[in-house]
Protein backbone atom coordinates (compact mmCIF):
# COMPACT_ATOMS: atom_id res chain seq x y z
CA UNK A 1 0.00 0.00 0.00
CA UNK A 2 1.58 3.37 -1.21
CA UNK A 3 0.63 5.51 1.86
CA UNK A 4 2.04 8.42 0.86
CA UNK A 5 -0.22 8.85 -2.00
CA UNK A 6 -3.81 9.25 -1.90
CA UNK A 7 -5.80 6.50 -3.25
CA UNK A 8 -9.24 7.54 -5.33
CA UNK A 9 -10.29 3.56 -4.18
CA UNK A 10 -9.85 4.48 -0.89
CA UNK A 11 -11.42 7.67 -0.48
CA UNK A 12 -14.48 6.17 -2.52
CA UNK A 13 -14.42 3.38 0.25
CA UNK A 14 -14.56 6.10 3.50
CA UNK A 15 -17.08 7.95 1.71
CA UNK A 16 -19.41 5.20 1.79
CA UNK A 17 -18.45 3.68 5.09
CA UNK A 18 -17.86 6.76 7.26
CA UNK A 19 -21.55 7.94 7.20
CA UNK A 20 -22.88 8.54 10.59
CA UNK A 21 -24.65 5.17 11.20
CA UNK A 22 -22.92 3.31 8.64
CA UNK A 23 -20.62 1.91 10.31
CA UNK A 24 -23.07 0.02 13.39
CA UNK A 25 -25.60 -0.52 10.78
CA UNK A 26 -23.34 -3.02 9.06
CA UNK A 27 -22.20 -4.30 12.61
CA UNK A 28 -25.72 -5.20 13.40
CA UNK A 29 -26.07 -7.04 10.02
CA UNK A 30 -22.67 -9.07 9.94
CA UNK A 31 -24.62 -10.80 13.49
CA UNK A 32 -27.53 -12.30 10.39
CA UNK A 33 -30.14 -10.96 8.31
CA UNK A 34 -31.89 -8.09 10.07
CA UNK A 35 -35.37 -6.61 10.61
CA UNK A 36 -36.33 -3.19 9.99
CA UNK A 37 -37.02 -2.80 13.60
CA UNK A 38 -33.87 -4.91 14.87
CA UNK A 39 -31.86 -2.46 13.48
CA UNK A 40 -33.41 -0.05 15.35
CA UNK A 41 -33.37 -1.85 18.24
CA UNK A 42 -29.38 -2.54 17.40
CA UNK A 43 -28.52 0.86 16.91
CA UNK A 44 -29.81 3.20 19.42
CA UNK A 45 -30.43 6.91 18.47
CA UNK A 46 -31.00 5.68 14.84
CA UNK A 47 -34.42 7.33 13.93
CA UNK A 48 -36.66 5.44 11.18
CA UNK A 49 -35.95 8.25 8.21
CA UNK A 50 -32.41 7.61 8.59
CA UNK A 51 -32.02 4.42 8.69
CA UNK A 52 -34.48 4.01 5.63
CA UNK A 53 -32.13 5.93 4.12
CA UNK A 54 -28.91 4.77 5.22
CA UNK A 55 -30.32 0.88 3.77
CA UNK A 56 -31.21 2.71 0.50
CA UNK A 57 -27.13 3.76 0.18
CA UNK A 58 -26.08 0.42 1.21
CA UNK A 59 -28.70 -0.94 -1.39
CA UNK A 60 -27.75 1.64 -3.82
CA UNK A 61 -23.48 0.30 -3.09
CA UNK A 62 -24.15 -3.18 -3.72
CA UNK A 63 -23.90 -3.57 -0.32
CA UNK A 64 -27.14 -4.79 1.32
CA UNK A 65 -29.89 -6.48 -0.51
CA UNK A 66 -33.57 -6.66 0.75
CA UNK A 67 -35.13 -9.75 0.89
CA UNK A 68 -39.34 -9.76 0.70
CA UNK A 69 -41.01 -12.49 1.83
CA UNK A 70 -44.58 -13.03 0.32
CA UNK A 71 -46.21 -13.99 3.82
CA UNK A 72 -49.44 -12.73 5.55
CA UNK A 73 -47.67 -9.68 6.62
CA UNK A 74 -45.32 -9.64 4.38
CA UNK A 75 -41.83 -9.64 5.56
CA UNK A 76 -38.93 -7.98 4.58
CA UNK A 77 -35.58 -8.40 5.78
CA UNK A 78 -31.93 -7.13 4.88
CA UNK A 79 -29.03 -9.11 4.39
CA UNK A 80 -25.58 -8.34 3.23
CA UNK A 81 -24.12 -9.28 0.02
CA UNK A 82 -20.70 -10.39 -0.56
CA UNK A 83 -19.33 -7.31 -0.97
CA UNK A 84 -21.23 -6.07 2.50
CA UNK A 85 -20.04 -9.55 4.27
CA UNK A 86 -16.24 -8.62 3.56
CA UNK A 87 -16.52 -5.47 5.66
CA UNK A 88 -16.40 -7.73 8.37
CA UNK A 89 -12.29 -7.80 8.45
CA UNK A 90 -12.60 -3.89 8.40
CA UNK A 91 -15.33 -4.16 11.35
CA UNK A 92 -12.82 -6.49 13.59
CA UNK A 93 -9.42 -4.36 12.95
CA UNK A 94 -11.53 -1.41 13.85
CA UNK A 95 -13.00 -3.40 17.50
CA UNK A 96 -9.45 -5.12 18.11
CA UNK A 97 -8.12 -0.81 17.97
CA UNK A 98 -11.50 0.21 20.18
CA UNK A 99 -10.79 -2.76 22.70
CA UNK A 100 -7.01 -1.85 23.20
CA UNK A 101 -7.43 2.13 23.09
CA UNK A 102 -10.95 3.29 24.15
CA UNK A 103 -11.98 3.77 28.08
CA UNK A 104 -14.90 1.84 29.17
CA UNK A 105 -17.76 3.16 28.78
CA UNK A 106 -21.02 2.75 30.99
CA UNK A 107 -24.05 1.64 29.33
CA UNK A 108 -25.76 4.92 27.52
CA UNK A 109 -22.78 6.98 28.40
CA UNK A 110 -21.42 9.28 25.18
CA UNK A 111 -18.36 9.28 24.20
CA UNK A 112 -16.62 12.51 24.68
CA UNK A 113 -13.40 14.07 23.33
CA UNK A 114 -10.16 13.92 25.30
CA UNK A 115 -10.99 10.65 27.27
CA UNK A 116 -10.21 8.36 25.27
CA UNK A 117 -6.21 8.50 25.95
CA UNK A 118 -5.80 5.03 27.71
CA UNK A 119 -3.23 2.45 26.38
CA UNK A 120 -1.51 -0.09 26.92
CA UNK B 1 -16.06 -10.65 18.45
CA UNK B 2 -19.76 -10.86 19.45
CA UNK B 3 -21.27 -8.98 16.13
CA UNK B 4 -24.98 -9.71 17.51
CA UNK B 5 -24.47 -7.20 20.67
CA UNK B 6 -24.04 -3.38 20.05
CA UNK B 7 -20.16 -2.48 21.90
CA UNK B 8 -19.97 1.19 23.03
CA UNK B 9 -16.21 1.21 22.38
CA UNK B 10 -16.74 0.03 18.44
CA UNK B 11 -19.32 3.20 18.57
CA UNK B 12 -16.99 5.53 19.99
CA UNK B 13 -14.10 4.58 17.97
CA UNK B 14 -16.74 4.96 14.88
CA UNK B 15 -17.18 8.42 15.86
CA UNK B 16 -13.66 9.48 15.82
CA UNK B 17 -12.57 7.84 12.68
CA UNK B 18 -15.49 7.81 10.72
CA UNK B 19 -15.64 11.53 10.70
CA UNK B 20 -15.51 13.49 7.04
CA UNK B 21 -11.87 13.72 6.33
CA UNK B 22 -10.33 12.13 8.93
CA UNK B 23 -9.59 8.67 7.34
CA UNK B 24 -7.52 10.26 4.83
CA UNK B 25 -5.94 12.75 7.56
CA UNK B 26 -4.81 9.59 9.09
CA UNK B 27 -3.78 7.74 5.54
CA UNK B 28 -1.59 11.34 4.93
CA UNK B 29 0.16 10.46 8.60
CA UNK B 30 0.83 6.88 8.01
CA UNK B 31 2.99 8.01 5.83
CA UNK B 32 5.45 9.83 7.95
CA UNK B 33 5.69 13.01 9.91
CA UNK B 34 4.06 15.99 7.95
CA UNK B 35 3.73 19.63 8.02
CA UNK B 36 0.12 21.11 7.66
CA UNK B 37 0.60 22.23 3.94
CA UNK B 38 1.46 18.59 2.97
CA UNK B 39 -1.73 17.29 4.45
CA UNK B 40 -4.04 19.96 2.73
CA UNK B 41 -2.00 18.86 -0.54
CA UNK B 42 -2.45 15.11 -0.33
CA UNK B 43 -6.64 15.56 1.08
CA UNK B 44 -7.90 17.46 -2.11
CA UNK B 45 -10.95 20.28 -1.18
CA UNK B 46 -10.05 19.82 2.65
CA UNK B 47 -10.21 23.64 3.67
CA UNK B 48 -7.44 24.68 6.26
CA UNK B 49 -10.29 25.31 8.83
CA UNK B 50 -11.69 21.73 8.69
CA UNK B 51 -7.82 20.63 8.91
CA UNK B 52 -6.97 22.41 12.11
CA UNK B 53 -10.18 21.44 13.73
CA UNK B 54 -9.53 17.45 12.97
CA UNK B 55 -5.83 17.85 14.23
CA UNK B 56 -7.57 19.38 17.66
CA UNK B 57 -9.81 16.56 17.67
CA UNK B 58 -7.31 14.23 17.13
CA UNK B 59 -4.99 15.65 19.31
CA UNK B 60 -7.72 15.62 22.47
CA UNK B 61 -8.17 11.98 21.28
CA UNK B 62 -4.45 10.92 22.05
CA UNK B 63 -4.34 10.23 17.97
CA UNK B 64 -1.94 12.77 16.93
CA UNK B 65 0.95 14.57 18.33
CA UNK B 66 1.95 18.18 17.88
CA UNK B 67 5.63 19.24 17.52
CA UNK B 68 7.70 22.45 17.40
CA UNK B 69 10.98 22.83 16.07
CA UNK B 70 12.45 26.09 17.74
CA UNK B 71 14.00 27.14 14.66
CA UNK B 72 13.46 30.07 12.21
CA UNK B 73 10.84 30.62 10.66
CA UNK B 74 9.41 27.75 13.62
CA UNK B 75 8.62 24.28 11.89
CA UNK B 76 5.30 22.42 13.65
CA UNK B 77 4.80 18.95 12.34
CA UNK B 78 2.11 16.26 12.50
CA UNK B 79 2.93 13.06 14.06
CA UNK B 80 0.48 9.78 14.74
CA UNK B 81 1.27 8.53 18.71
CA UNK B 82 1.70 4.92 19.01
CA UNK B 83 -2.79 4.78 18.88
CA UNK B 84 -2.21 6.56 16.28
CA UNK B 85 -0.38 4.25 14.37
CA UNK B 86 -2.05 1.00 14.92
CA UNK B 87 -4.37 2.47 12.71
CA UNK B 88 -2.49 1.37 9.84
CA UNK B 89 -4.61 -2.07 10.28
CA UNK B 90 -7.91 -0.24 10.04
CA UNK B 91 -6.38 1.98 6.83
CA UNK B 92 -5.21 -1.21 5.06
CA UNK B 93 -8.29 -3.43 5.35
CA UNK B 94 -10.34 -0.30 3.94
CA UNK B 95 -7.77 -0.39 1.30
CA UNK B 96 -8.06 -3.98 0.62
CA UNK B 97 -11.81 -3.92 0.43
CA UNK B 98 -11.85 -0.96 -1.80
CA UNK B 99 -9.45 -2.57 -4.46
CA UNK B 100 -11.57 -5.44 -4.41
CA UNK B 101 -15.28 -4.22 -4.76
CA UNK B 102 -14.62 -0.09 -5.80
CA UNK B 103 -14.16 0.66 -9.37
CA UNK B 104 -11.62 2.57 -10.94
CA UNK B 105 -12.13 6.23 -10.97
CA UNK B 106 -10.61 8.86 -13.14
CA UNK B 107 -8.00 11.45 -10.96
CA UNK B 108 -10.88 14.07 -10.02
CA UNK B 109 -13.57 11.99 -10.55
CA UNK B 110 -16.14 11.78 -7.92
CA UNK B 111 -17.73 8.71 -6.19
CA UNK B 112 -21.96 8.30 -7.14
CA UNK B 113 -23.75 5.97 -5.84
CA UNK B 114 -24.57 2.68 -7.36
CA UNK B 115 -21.99 2.61 -9.51
CA UNK B 116 -19.54 0.71 -7.15
CA UNK B 117 -20.98 -2.68 -7.71
CA UNK B 118 -18.25 -4.72 -9.59
CA UNK B 119 -16.50 -7.55 -7.70
CA UNK B 120 -14.47 -10.54 -7.85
Amino acid sequence: MDLEQPCPKYKQAISILGKRWTGLIIRALLGGSCHFSSITSYVQGLSDRLLSQRLKELEAEGIVERHIYPETPVRVEYVLTPKGKELQEIVEAIQRWADRWTLDLEEGEEPEGGRARRGP
